[in-house]
């Protein structure tokens, strides 16, 4: 065992998809000695880390918050005696993953880090969908915005910015290949909640998600829900 | 020659580095005919499209819109005597990236297209920073955006939904490898301005930055730069 500490590796496994992970990510993975991972990640991600010890650490939403502080403390300790640690987060690590409580335990305990970025849920829920989330003349920018509120947090303040962006998504958690698309107005959201029932979600809110309709019997279709708001 | 008609892949090629390519999108250059690539595509990434066609069509900022038609109308020309067309564009394609008006183009043509996200520079830039864009109990929203202005638009109007937002992210172009970190306070900017003369650039802003600088020597500098604002 190294007596230098190790480094750690704040890794986003991207949407859901294992192909859609970055040549970096996968090279870091197969080097890493262990790796902490979200509860969300794909299993074939996951087994890109041929020679590392795996271990889930992650929160369901909702949880409380000593969760967090446990694993800030495991990533500490881990990098005492690994050379290389992965945190293995959905998406990308810079968005809405706690990343900061994690980089700040680790700034504080003097270990060294290194984020790699990945594919968030936002845009490959907009490339699925055929659609781009701006559109030259319609929209020039496009908000995303987590609903849940910290301790202190005003419950709605997202709200606002939302509505002053062109564009929104709104993040629920992250996404695994085995999806759904469910499409209306606002005021369709109720029932479509209903339907899509527990699990993770990204909401897609704009001008420019017509575009994902536009084949002749799905405009229709929009077209009949936008005369039901 | 194939008869039946190609299929387009609009590629995100990431924010520069060549190893933030996702593996699908190395997959899809490797198979690919013909390239049709933004300039500032690395070109290691290219290289991955070993057997294919490769044609620069990137337009630098302010260019004349006619260039946007003329792409979108080789799209559909490629796709009608190739299998495998890729548009690979930097960053992530439903960003900022026109991309709605190829995909437009590609529909009413009848030609079947996918998109393959890619990592935006957004999200690049605030990890190679080492800090999170979102942080929890500080930043629930971020909202990326262009401030460059299409026809019929008006100028500013982007500026609302940056102060609505806890982190605004403005894109001013794509990102490459070789790059630089300036950082101040927004009083800073026209001298930041100057330093950066021509170029792309990402700007970030928001009070989650300050984490990026948290080290002893860069918090001095920071807070230098803050009383000065």
């Amino acid at each position: 065992m190294d007596e230098m500490p190790g480094k750690v590796y704040l890794v986003g496994a991207g949407p859901g998809a294992p192909d859609l992970l970055t040549l970096r990510a996968a090279g870091i993975l197969k080097r890493a000695d262990v790796v902490f991972h979200d509860a969300l990640v794909h299993p074939r991600t996951l087994e890109l880390a041929a020679r590392a010890e795996k271990i889930a650490v992650g929160k369901r939403s909702g949880r409380h918050s000593t969760a967090q502080k446990f694993i800030n403390k495991r990533l500490v300790d881990a990098a005492r005696c690994h050379k290389i640690v992965v945190r293995l987060k959905g998406g990308d690590p810079t968005l809405f993953g706690r990343a900061q409580e994690e980089i700040d335990a680790l700034r504080a305990a003097g270990i060294d880090f290194e984020i790699v970025p990945g594919v968030t849920a936002a845009t490959a829920a907009s490339a699925e969908l055929g659609v781009s989330l701006t559109r030259r003349g319609f929209a020039r920018h496009v908000v995303f915005v987590t609903p849940r509120a910290a301790n202190g947090e005003r419950e709605n303040d997202w709200v606002a910015s939302v509505l002053a962006a062109d564009t929104a998504v709104i993040y629920m958690g992250a996404a695994l290949p085995e999806r759904r698309v469910l499409r209306g107005t606002l005021a369709d959201l109720p029932e479509l909640a209903r339907k899509t029932g527990a699990g993770p979600a990204v909401v897609l809110l704009g001008e420019v998600l017509k575009a994902a309709f536009a084949k002749p019997a799905a405009t229709e279709e929009i077209e009949a829900l936008l005369k039901r708001a």
